[in-house]
């Protein structure tokens, strides 16, 4: 309407120039046209490039297509319940329980949805059993007492598994029982008092709950699963080797090797330093999770969030050592060039070690290499240690045409043109002894309760190398959803 | 009946002795009688620890015990249209979708209700609409194909649906309703199949669900309100003030002023790097709260997010500064003592800063003095700068006597044990550095965007900090639970 109007008065201003009755009512409605104009244009354009973004998202990682029909064909089973009337005469009416629970139910990862669809279980029982103890002994005390005993019994109930719920762990693992345990209380208990067909709607609700869940359990475990324990296990080594990265172009950066490719592998330290909470969320689905891959039931999926801290602990040095970059150019170039092999040495091998580490994880074998690259890296320390001990030497600089000193004729190079290089290069080394002690520990710590393999022999490690590849190509193809 | 026979046992145990005929047996009952005991007792004792903790959880911000409460006090409400005749008459057997969206909707803050009452609102409104309009074309086109088109409009639309939760900002405020949608569109459109009284069916649905949500809104919004919004009012300036401790106590603690007070103190930074996901959620519900208190509609919110943000980005070099202190006694005295008087005062400076912009965004006025810090704060960075610079010369220590200065006379303080100081004085100076560019930014875009009151005269100030202080009395009382 509004466009078909706003033609209208265009063409109207088109033949009005001879009008000159109202020319500035001819204006105003050619600026009102120009306005909608834009608006819609703005709007097309904004809803295009919102489309865009989103398929975008599902381009980068098909899995998450994938997700979406599965939801889909899930639903479709589940009507049939309703569609199919022999079916349909066998559950009866609540098939309805059956669909909900599907919607409700099904998470991307095939532990969130266990953790879901076990939590529902569960808390239906229990809330259904309960429902229907307190309905009977109510039911044993009077008519008119029984709206009150189940009054007070849901006031009392609710209130308690609402003030649950804040307690940290009962919220990480059991946050969705506490609400259905509230629901199927109430429901049963509320409607108890009017439908009494208690036992059988407790029953129906039960089992169709069950049907729902099972198909959810079955489609996201059979088709395409996604599991959360592997997200986590391929995330962890992943954003060790952002860091590493990081490092290494933090240092090329402040020795003027970095280039366009290095400023932004810079970055990936940000990665790491947010991505605590899908850490934290992967571990706790991970659980709920039964052995799949190379990972048992009880996997040490904690220790994953331990080598996550460790790494952001080094993400924050690194942080505060790329702010370092900006004073790069205040450092005379001498003594930039007395530190340079020693601050590249420490950062490479700084990073090998990270590496080494990321590899240990991802490929779940304890790594031959790693004491190599762990003593590489203390030389390193040691040999730019040396070199700032050294630095006080060339700082003070001897006029080259005299034999004797004069204390006049000592020029000292200001120390605080030396001190941005100095911190950076303490950073380097505090960076380094925090991969050594928290980084390398949590490693170790999973290698032991996750029973990693022991590299053998060449063979082996020929194998491991393999394996590795394969991981890194999983690695590919689901790359950019966590990030 | 186990402790009950364990007691048996033991008895028989007692004059067993007499009879040595089973020594052996009754020496394993009374392991397994002290197995179980043990057992008992260390699982009373977790239970009682637990308890005590949740108890403890609930003293520390008795808002927790108001609002779950608040969520049995609606749900008696709710239960009243089962419980009494007329009310039941009026709505009819699907009042348990009242009882239904109490338990599902009732969040802690009135944001997070807000946010969940709207979603399931248009959610339910928007699928009840489309599925009764597809049902009608669907039914149009003759009874063979009706289940086929719904089925496909079912896929379709649930895929779509679920497709879009993975973009960030469907996410962020939508979730909630995208699950409504598909649950209220199977539901609508699969039952419309069998029931036939469809649209009693959608209005039925909805109007319970309004019932339901206007109670929730009420009783959230009136009966002791929690408001996302203030919640993170208070949240950002009390974690700045956190970060001004942990300054001071590390400047402290490198210098050998601190105490236990401070040590614990010194923690705080840690509360800063770890509230990024509570103050996301909490900018996310603020925003779907009506005007309350001192803050409008479309306050901006995200701007705290920004604050929360440069406070991180400070909390990064605090803490890479925390780890100097492991190597401050390798520092010698006299160097120590150099710096100590710029150090102390560049972070009780930078401390002030930080305080006096927490207290910019706690009271929503600006700072007559803040001008002042800031001046203070890039005096002392000057003076540590100073400082810096003449190192150089106490690093080369004459002889004292000699008059005249051969090569071999010259002391060189060795630089590498200087190194940990210097480097503990850059961060120090970074971290003002960051103060200034960051946190200053952020709380001024605040404070533009807020239109944060001017302070005119000494009569003004003075106002300003009774409401301070009233706003950290309202701190304490909420104190705990956000951390």
């Amino acid at each position: 309407m509004c466009n078909k109007n706003g033609v209208e008065w265009s063409i109207r201003v088109g033949d009005g120039s001879s009008m000159a009755l109202e020319p500035e009512h001819t204006h105003e409605v050619t600026r009102l046209w120009d306005r909608l104009k834009g608006l819609v244009v703005r709007f097309v354009t904004r809803v295009w490039m919102f489309l865009k973004k989103a398929w975008d998202l599902g381009v980068d990682d098909p899995r998450k297509f994938f997700h979406c029909l599965k939801v889909g064909v899930a639903l479709i089973f589940v009507s049939l319940f309703y569609y199919m009337r022999p079916l349909y005469d066998g559950v009866g009416g609540s098939a309805i329980w059956a669909v909900m629970t599907v919607v409700v139910v099904f998470e991307y990862t095939v532990g969130g949805t266990l953790y879901k669809c076990l939590n529902r279980i569960c808390a239906t029982f229990l809330a259904g059993f309960l429902a229907l103890g307190i309905h009977w002994i109510a039911s044993h005390t009077g008519h008119q007492f029984e709206p009150y005993i189940m009054g007070i019994s849901i006031f009392i109930l609710a209130s308690a598994t609402t003030f649950s719920r804040f307690i940290p762990i009962v919220k990480a693992r059991y946050d969705y029982g506490c609400t259905i345990f509230i629901l199927t209380y109430s429901l049963v208990s509320v409607s108890g008092y009017r439908v009494d067909h208690l036992l059988h709607m407790a029953h129906e609700r039960l089992s169709t709950i069950i049907i729902g869940t099972c198909l959810c359990i079955i489609t996201s475990m059979v088709v395409f699963p996604v599991w959360a324990g592997l997200e986590l296990h391929l995330l962890v080594p992943r954003n060790m080797d952002k860091l590493a990265k990081s490092l290494d172009c933090c240092a090329d950066d402040y020795f003027g090797h970095g280039n366009e490719e290095s400023k932004k592998n810079l970055q990936g330290y940000n990665c790491v330093l947010n991505s605590k909470a899908s850490e934290e969320s992967m571990a706790n689905f991970a659980q709920w999770e039964p052995a799949h891959g190379r990972f048992n039931f009880r996997h040490p999926w904690k220790n994953y969030l331990k080598i996550g801290a460790s790494s952001r602990s080094c993400a924050y040095c690194i942080e505060t050592l790329t702010s370092c970059l900006a004073s790069k150019n205040q450092v005379p170039e001498s003594i930039k060039n007395h530190l340079e092999s020693a601050c590249m040495n420490l950062s490479s091998s700084s990073s090998n070690v990270i590496r080494e580490l990321a590899t240990t994880v991802s490929t779940m074998t304890r790594s031959v290499k790693i004491h190599m690259a762990v003593k590489d890296m203390k030389n390193a320390v040691k040999e730019l240690q040396n070199d700032l001990k050294s630095l006080s030497d060339l700082l003070i600089q001897p006029n080259d045409h005299e034999e004797k000193y004069e204390p006049n004729d000592i020029t000292i190079m200001p120390l605080l043109e030396v001190i941005p290089l100095v911190s950076f290069a303490s950073l380097l080394i505090e960076t380094a002894s925090r991969i050594e002690e928290n980084m390398m520990k949590a490693v170790e710590e999973l290698a032991e309760s996750a029973r990693f393999k022991q590299p053998e022999d060449e063979v082996n490690l020929k194998k491991n190398q393999r394996a590795k590849n394969n991981v890194s190509n999983e690695e590919n193809a689901i790359a950019l959803q966590l990030v």
